[in-house]
């Protein structure tokens, strides 16, 4: 199902999103990809203008994202950053009254769209991050399914000092930590450590700096070992039933166990075990016949 | 209401459970259970199968918390297991090819049965874990009002990888924990320690071993020292009012603590504040009369 | 909207609060009000009776937060308390059987109506607390913004040792730490420490006692350093889109982003941004003229 959702998104901008894949100034690419053993690493590659999430970055994000969503080659994708800022948020300049309210639109619009993509599409998303995360910045480790983050890194949603409350991040930020705390952040627009990232939720693992690749590969390579249809049913599926009343997540979570069985990859697991060896992945959403 | 609600589903299974309460190995009971001075205590007994919840066990499980849960005489339940494992979830033998998908149904019903009566029922439920709790066993943790756990207890939901994504588990949990939190725990199968379990909501209190029993009574105790009537409601209300919007919940609140005030321990308890005594509580769900 | 809203509450009780603005016994006002620089203090002042939020205090409590509410000279809201208690709660001797039911359900009414009204005015509350904080006190801290609280502060919601389940409690405390925190709060009634309040997000900081003013007004501050519109739209839609799922809050909060973006000050922010210099804000909620 998620499948379909992002063909179709794909769909909508065909062509169009590679030609807004470099930066104006340097005509160096505005994300870097490489992906190799089932992890996609996009390194956000903008560090002169903070990494902001302009138009083209989120498009840019969103191609990177989406390419080759369904192929077996991709298990895990890890979001990074160069340079000490991992996201300074929007463009502001994208958002003068100059640019006019379709553009603002389409910005908010498009931002959106990435930030539940991340959630949406059928492999784990894990935010690597070392230095500042602000406003759709901090949205975006927020949006991720993991964020494993180094001593250094703040996060903050200083929109309100601009003139413009950080709401959008807060749709994002007000689901991952209490509401106390996403009402102080957005109200002060005060940076938070890392270490308060982790007690409240914003964050999954805080490391020290030399050790961030070591941390977030090895979360990551442990993804790798599990099967694709399987990761894939459980995360949509985790999603869809946080946003039922208890009884009818119960029912939900209940028919996807079953369904989750039924699966090839659900039965060997189960028959390795046993067997006390390995489990061997056919990694395809196929149901076992037998 | 909750009452009539456990009385039908007690209902639907005269007798036959009484023929599964025994493991087929040895013919000790699956589970022990025992009551005193308004405290029943429900052990999970089959440590040799790492306390599996079999449909045997979770049927077990469900009369125990089910019997007599009307009478005045029970006034709280704590689950605890015998041996270093306090549950390790499904018994993956029942969820083989060989079993079939209207076993696996029954499997994932029942459990969602067990889970959500522990919130249901009049009484509050203690989980008292001393040790590892996976899969389904770390639900039955989440699921219970107040869990009390030593400090070398761990929590993990490791189906991913024998296959099957733990999202059934996932609904108590993700209800419990931030979403990063039960995000990472789901995706990597890896158990977090006691005190990270306490930090993030999944847990109410970690004390050192030897004080496990004593904290864990003292808690039962204190709501031995309540009102049963006064206990059942706000144990319902709260379920009830965490599932609607704010204002709603608010008007379910505001109308059930006028409920409260006119029971007739609901009038006691304050005429026993100015009369500077201890209550005594008629435990029976009346009006009072004036 | 929020505007039109609060209006209209004031309405509903014209003339007929201000008479019950003052105790009975000393003629002392129930709470003690100044405004200075955009911040407005309200000082609960019945320290004798523990700041009971009696319905005369209550009534006082909305009358002094709703007062020119919309006035720009007003930019955020104090919550403190005069003696070691900031509040006890209810007062029990209006919910006695004497008092009848129609007074207990306006007490009930009255309560959720100033819980509400703290989340749905235009500017930030902030609580500030130093002691103990029970039942319908510790709703209120709960329901407030922001809650900076000195290290002896405590928190309980001890109902259930009079026979009354702190339910309406629940409503706030349910919804701003994880359930078992509150669950446990609520079967117990013992107090939790500040220290353990921050750790589950039901307050936002912990100070010394001597650093409580200065902690509380430097976030005040910081709030009337930002645009009066732009908080108030942006603390409208943090309660608006939290209520909704995921892409609904989307929507919303995209629209919102526009929509501040449109306001005079939105671009004020954005254009100073660039100027580099301080903006100044017009305070108005009116649209750019470009």
């Amino acid at each position: 199902m998620a499948v379909c959702l992002l063909r179709r998104v794909v769909g909508v901008f065909p062509g169009r999103v590679r030609t807004r894949l470099y930066s104006q100034s340097n005509q160096e690419p505005l994300t870097l990809t490489q992906q190799n053993n089932g992890i996609r690493r996009i390194i956000l590659n903008n560090p002169q203008k903070r990494n902001a999430l302009s138009l083209s970055m989120l498009e840019s994000l969103r191609e990177n994202i989406l390419s080759d969503i369904d192929s077996d080659d991709l298990r895990v994708i890890i979001i990074s950053a160069k340079g000490p800022v991992f996201s300074s948020g929007h463009d502001l300049k994208e958002l003068t009254s100059a640019q006019g309210r379709e553009h603002h639109n389409r910005v908010f619009h498009t931002c959106a769209e990435v930030m539940t993509l991340i959630q949406d599409v059928p492999v784990p998303v894990i935010a690597m991050v070392n230095g500042v995360a602000t406003a759709a910045g901090c949205q975006l480790v927020s949006s991720c399914d993991v964020a494993v983050v180094t001593e250094k890194s703040t996060f903050a949603t200083p929109g309100v000092n601009v003139g413009l409350f950080c709401s959008t991040p807060a749709v994002a930020i007000g689901r991952a930590v209490p509401r106390k705390v996403a009402m102080e952040m957005l109200l002060t627009g005060s940076p938070i450590s890392a270490h308060d990232a982790l007690l409240h939720g914003l964050v999954s693992k805080v490391v020290p700096e030399q050790r961030l690749e070591e941390e977030t590969l090895a979360i990551a390579q442990r993804v790798c070992q599990s099967s694709r249809p399987v990761v894939a049913l459980g995360k949509a599926t985790f999603h869809r039933q946080m946003a039922q009343g208890r009884d009818a997540a119960y029912a939900t979570a209940s028919r996807v166990m079953v369904d989750n069985l039924a699966l090839r990859d659900g039965q060997e697991g189960i028959r390795a075990f046993f067997e006390k060896r390995k489990p061997v992945w056919s990694h395809k959403a196929e149901k076992a016949h037998e």
